[in-house]
């Protein structure tokens, strides 16, 4: 099972990093790359047809094009991550606003750490064991908030 | 494996006809029930603690609390979709940003067909025989655009 | 008499020490919790059902359902204050657009003083002496403004 | 004990009704106004000082100054409903974003029912048996919408 | 003939700074007050009704009640300057959308300078000197920006 | 003393229609033209140069360039009414965010009413007449609300 | 010469429509496909690299992928239609913020027309036919206006 | 051939710096003005007028009505550029939503970098060796995404 990010640029790395931090400690398997739907539209495809992954992440700002593009050559979940910047509300439309059929679950602005949560639920759908590390995660995370 | 649609006001119930729609022709197991994350909070966490479904589609408008609420009692992973009304941007940004540990996966307005097929994209997961649909839906889709 | 204060973070602290600062002056009872609708709904729940408060201030940024989450649970007057970020719209609409049947009495933008005043003035209703307070407080304010 | 409803024009009646039904409904006492802050501020500072209420609704459209201009003149409780338009925007954030000093609790847009709730659980804070009835509501409300 | 500006705050005199740069660049009387629609109504009222002005200014923040408020209690021309803060719409709409019957001319956002200009334009309609200076004043904006 | 109104397009007419409405009712001189900022520059430049109007009315929506359009070809003062569409946005902002140096008074969406009422203002300022007419015309509103 | 349009959908025909009048008026060469960024991505690919067209008219709504997606297949200039919805910033937030090196030149809403008469501009630049036709075009359009 | 830059003010320097980087980098001619729609506007018209460009880019904040006012001048393309600041939708729906019958192809904010594209992209159009740079210049980003 893995998880393959895609980023639009370069420059969106601090919002994967978030999206890193969580699947390193789930030891989930993924791998990042940097892929433009605007710039980069034939290597986009080649990655997302060969890569093997069962869920996506795509990350990007702006006219955040990325998510939907990855959706457009593949049947697997695709999870979309806007970045901030000037506008926010550009990246945040662009990802949410998809035509009929080709659906991408939007996490919220920045939120890196959110869609690597969100793929391993999808993953846990066929993985027991990543249900229970999720439970626990989730009791941590509880805990923590209870004992301030 | 099971999809459990819930629906925060049973106005709602046109967008959830749309998926309704999907999930019949895909024949997956699901189930719809009315339960308002604001009115009806306990009844909302006995059904998502009991209903033992893979996937939540969250259907809901003006502050769109349920996709949240419906996650911050599961890990499974829940799908949001914003219900139009008067003002549109209560219930995205709603169901959009939510803070960090408890994701939700949007799709557009009203977008019941799109939760759909991203439930389904997720179980496929497990399922390989949903992917093979999924790619026959797609095709299908694709020539109809391609014939006209 | 009392006033029950839920933060959604601990990052929420600068706008409650605002609320804060006003509920000392008025030598009301109160008290301060951090509680997240997403991350701990039981602990939130368990929080309002058993703190015996008057009024509740719910404090909270992003998609701010924790003023809607605490008015799921009680029937006392509940004060929701958005928390600035990055959209600022995200939170208020969360907290304003409540559904029928749910009532929720939003005040401004990290506005922690207002809900604080706020919820001394519903305690008013019961308590003449705050009502006097309350009257000295807005003619030192005015005060204040005409004399410069 | 009273609550008296103001509204900004007589166009904003049909949002008042939702008021008044609740109220009605729970057998509470008031009063409905119309005065508008531009048009008759001298008026409206009248109503607002000599009717005697426990808490006042402040209901208008556009830049809905009207709640924040009853604030002005009481200490009384003020709750501002937004009436919808073609902007929307505008009458909510002119009563949510008041200025610090002077709280308006707003409700949603075109939300009479919600303020009229809101008041009456003001009311309830001194009052038990309305305390019972807002519970009896609730619970009605909440087996409407799970017996369906 | 007389200018007379209200600020809804100290806060805001950055920006009548720019209207006061004008006013004394074209030797206008005016007068300087500060004066909350919410905080001070009823001194508002007496300055707006004993300041003897041909012209107001009105500068305020969040919900921008001050012009409308000045507009509510005299006939002669109000100017509106909505000033900057987090959310920045609040001002601008608060000020902008003024209900029929009470007129408001609003400016850009923090612009003082624009409606110091305005003032002058409407006291030149009675004085042809503020005619002539105005036209001068534009020849040499013009000039500055050809020249370069 | 005469008010000249120009409309970007004949489809403006209902809100120059509100205008008329209050102008004849106070029985001032006033011309009405259509003339597009970007359809018709140099026939609009024309008019505002030669037309000898003491205040001046642009009617317009979509990118609202009229109202700034005029105030570049004049020192004498400029009203602005946005006019309603699919955006509303798009012609409120146009015409409140004029650049320093050449002012624009914007009155509220579809506000014709509002911008005769602050052209009669501005009249008023010469002609105490019209100050007169403008009392009696509040007396009117005031009274006929108060009488409700 | 050849203008190619690509329509997103079907449902996108009435703003292709008000083109097709422009270019039939002009006596352009021009064809019409609809063909989906997310739907149909290789097609829509073939269609760009094969249409051997001058000029690209991208006609979209939602998340309008379309006209960065020609953009992304061709170095010849694009222009981008956002088409109107429940949102209209969703679309013409997603043309207009194009990421750098992959311009979009986009129009306002719903404005095939004035799509049209750009891609006649710049087919202008080599065929002085076509500057003389748009100048006749132009003086149609004043003499109308100013008839009036 | 030659592209003709305008800026609304000297401040908008750094965006027309993205667009001369680009013009060099092609060695393309081109020229930069600064004139203002609004502060001098028949310097504009002469500018427009007199140039002799192929395509025009105009530069602006704010209520950003230089590009349509460039237009309003010219049957030749013109790209406009919105400029950032507090609104940000101001500048840019200011440039996008022109009325029909006088188009203007907008880029995003701050792109002047892709407003040259554009530019050349349309110089193309007549120019083969242009095409060949463009291809080249996309080639090179492409080559630079990919390797990293």
């Amino acid at each position: 099972m893995k998880i393959q990010l895609i980023l639009g640029s370069k420059s969106d790395m601090p919002v994967a990093d978030k999206a890193k931090k969580i699947l390193d400690e789930f030891d989930v398997n993924y791998d990042i790359k940097v892929a433009s739907a605007h710039r980069t539209p034939d290597y986009l495809k080649d990655i997302v047809e060969s890569c093997n992954a069962d869920v996506f992440i795509g990350v990007a700002g702006l006219s955040a094009a990325l998510p939907g593009s990855i959706a457009a050559h593949t049947t697997k979940p695709v999870i979309g991550v806007p970045v901030s910047g000037k506008l926010n509300f550009d990246a945040i439309l662009s990802i949410v606003q998809m035509p009929p059929g080709i659906p991408v679950g939007a996490v919220g602005l920045d939120r890196g750490d959110n869609a690597a949560l969100l793929a391993i639920e999808i993953l846990s759908v066929k993985d027991e064991k990543l249900t229970k590390k999720l439970n626990d995660y989730r009791k941590k995370m509880k805990d923590k908030i209870i004992e301030k």
